[in-house]
């Protein structure tokens, strides 16, 4: 959202009339909220956290406007009392969160939120929304970038993106997830991303001939030609007429520096590598051939095991939706309470029949455990937020369903770093966001943090996430104490 | 999106240098582009067509500001002649649409751009973007509201939309397909649909036991009184305490008005069959059993086959992102050029191999046919857009692939309705957009003009969608000349 979007109400409805409980019962209390997720998207071994500079700006833009408080007026569901409390409404809490670009895994507090109740729980609907939506396409281009093994991705997914935002945002979370530039015009004056793009089938349609839009283009475009070469025929008309033109343009010296093809339909792996030939054959081994047409990082994977000839790749539809898994199940959850007469927050849990749903509760934060020798993520320990460590000394961690599952990190063998960090402070913001390159740079540093094996594409090897043993006391305390 | 959002650089990189192409060469060619999909969604028999007021509100705001001029400036790809173009642009063209809420197949113009060759090119991608998204969303939410089988369906998922506007649009056209309201407070404001909602687990786990909680919820809210009664133990805890809390306030005199529980995890046929028989047994036979948790029309199908005692929905994730088909495959393809020099407009196709990918060439319209007895959609007809018909005329049509399979609809027995209405003329919109909930009465209408066997969720019969005679044969004649 640029700066000046308002989403106060962006919110569920039930935010606002719990809140008016929360006013007339405990406007005092100030609680510790938890924004988690439970399972990594599409089998991915980690996820990328995403979206805190969007985040941040609707924090500080939280307000009800006049028009905001006459329509919530209007539903005959809140009191004048609240309505006026809403109308002087800002953001006074305490916000933590993993900064964006880091790899992440279930179950950790990706942001916390210490804030007086009525505040905490508005802003549940509307982080959660940011926050899933770009850790969702991040992870995604993550994948995607991977199964590419270094060629470029370039996102071209906006007429398929679910909305302008989902397109903006998207495209933002797909660089930082390792993407080169989008299509996306609107994101690259936004984040100051590259954008990216050529021509479409309408270009060559709205010439007599194909080789004239071809001749056309590369004229005009001397410095970046990349012919689309599939609107009549790939092999027999496009590469023929592309390598045509290549030929005159060179005959004329004006030589286009940056050039290739595009193919955009039919087999990729036939296609492309028929094309090389075509192209080497014709003195042309450095035009380089682009692809698109509904790849993933799936089918990017395999057209690179048969050997397709395509070393840059447009991905659309897929990876702007995360087709194969279009949601990231992040929940936000009330961990822990202090009511005004109290000096300490008291723990909350919330119980379900399934293991997986019970929550952690306490006030928290995450620590990241590196084997000092290889720089790569040991295991990582969501604790209390009063826990401190020495790496001096052994650490022992263990498994919270199989506790028999334990392991000794020695005292000088590991990194310990704190993954939460301060973002606003009584209402006040403290942190400095990074540019989008300078999240995507941090980024590839943290997926090198991680083994080849979690990122595997297919069941990854999953990193440990423990419990301290503080907090699990705790929760079998109060798991106990509730029979 | 709100009327004030400029989204003119909401585009394609490459509609901007095609566009810089065209200015040089063709500025003055008039095309015309058909925004159509290959595929219903979700193995739908149809879907709805969504998304034409925000359409307008964009081509109505199109502009390029001088900080977006300076943008494109700074990327060093287009010259000050163009720029200073830009800097001047306004939509001047027609454009053509079929009203949202409408039944579309498979083939049809959604929208019809005519217009200068810039103007539309340029608006491909963001046109292509909103009604991709609305009509997705729109067509799910027709699906799960048919499997809930007159119920109510409330949408709830803005935590999990990909980003603000898919969860604002999507509730938009959720509701447009047939949702009673949604949880989302600013898509209530902005388009005047019902907001709905409770509160969430977090209510109860603030107070200091789950009685208290619901009771303090039935005191503040007596006239909308839904207790989510799975925090601790639904058949233990959770209905017992609800069923007190009711008792409680029927002997105060204060029994609330829509009263019931919300069932939010386990399995929803078990416990809400327990439920009722424990909510019929303490004398509250009205109290309505709601029910979420990753919902959608098969699971909803699968338990009101089942006999759960559910009569209104909550639907969320799978909803909102159209989980299971995350994507309306719409794409804007050229049909016709007229040049400054001719008097008509020249057909133009876009060959592939796939014929399923062959367009439809020309400046063309939909007829639909109506059975004039049953009220029900005989076929549709793509046409060239100044083919007349006439009802007291015997009418036959045919299959495009299988052209032996042929019907003949006799005269006097069906109606004929052109689905394309005008919604810009010359740059003026001359479209009075319906409000939300009009546009949802209208959808119910359209979604009746189905067979029963159309709307089934699985497999469902097709509706015929033919070319008419002479669009047919421009089509035969273009692609015999190709060779």
């Amino acid at each position: 959202m640029d700066e000046k979007r308002n989403f106060t109400l962006l919110t569920d409805f039930y935010e606002l009339t719990m809140m008016q409980g929360y006013f007339r019962e405990k406007a005092d209390d100030i609680v510790v909220f938890d924004a988690f997720y439970r399972k990594n998207p599409s089998g991915s071994g980690y996820a990328i956290a995403c979206g805190l500079e969007q985040v941040i700006d609707y924090i500080k833009n939280l307000s009800f406007s006049y028009e905001d408080v006459d329509y919530l007026r209007s539903l005959n569901m809140f009191d004048e009392e609240f309505l006026n409390y809403l109308a002087g409404f800002h953001f006074t809490g305490d916000i933590y969160a993993i900064p964006e670009g880091s790899v992440v895994f279930p179950y950790e507090p990706l942001v916390k939120v210490v804030a007086p109740i009525m505040e905490a729980q508005l802003v549940e609907t509307a982080l959660l929304n940011i926050v899933n939506h770009q850790s969702l396409i991040a992870t995604k281009a993550s994948r995607v970038c991977y199964a590419a093994k270094g060629d470029g991705i370039m996102e071209f997914g906006l007429r398929r993106a679910q909305g302008p935002d989902a397109g903006t945002f998207g495209a933002r979370a797909a660089v930082i997830g390792g993407c080169v530039g989008t299509s996306n015009v609107i994101c690259g004056k936004q984040f100051g991303v590259p954008v990216l793009g050529t021509h479409a089938h309408s270009w060559i349609m709205s010439f007599p001939d194909e080789y004239t839009a071809f001749k056309r283009y590369a004229e005009l475009y001397p410095d970046a030609c990349t012919l689309l070469v599939d609107t009549y025929d790939t092999l027999k008309s496009g590469v023929p007429n592309a390598i045509r033109v290549f030929d005159e343009m060179k005959a004329e010296g004006k030589m286009p520096t940056r050039y290739g093809i595009r193919l955009d339909s039919g087999d990729l792996a036939y296609l492309s590598k028929k094309a090389r030939k075509m192209l080497d054959a014709a003195g042309y081994p450095d035009a380089v051939i682009a692809a698109s047409s509904d790849l993933d990082e799936y089918l990017i994977n395999s057209l690179k095991n048969q050997g397709a000839a395509i070393t840059s790749w447009g991905v659309g539809t897929n990876l702007i939706t995360s087709a194969d898994n279009p949601s990231f199940g992040g929940v936000y959850k009330l961990a822990a309470i202090r009511k005004p007469e109290d000096e300490e927050f008291t723990a909350k849990i919330k119980i379900s029949e399934n293991p997986a749903k019970i929550t952690n509760p306490g006030n928290k934060t995450v620590f990241r455990l590196y084997n000092k020798e290889t720089g790569k993520i040991k295991a990582d320990l969501i604790a209390l937020s009063d826990e401190t460590y020495n790496e001096a000394e052994d650490l022992e961690i263990f498994d919270q369903m199989a506790t028999w599952k334990r392991s000794t990190l020695p005292g000088g063998s590991y990194e310990i770093r704190e993954m939460l960090v301060p973002v606003f402070l009584k209402g006040q913001c403290v942190y400095q966001n990074p540019s989008t390159m300078e999240i995507r740079e941090y980024c590839q540093k943290e997926l090198n943090t991680l083994w080849d094996e979690t990122r595997r594409l297919v069941n990854p090897q999953e990193v440990f996430v423990d419990l301290s043993k503080p907090l699990y006391d705790l929760k079998q305390k109060l798991l106990n104490s509730r029979h």
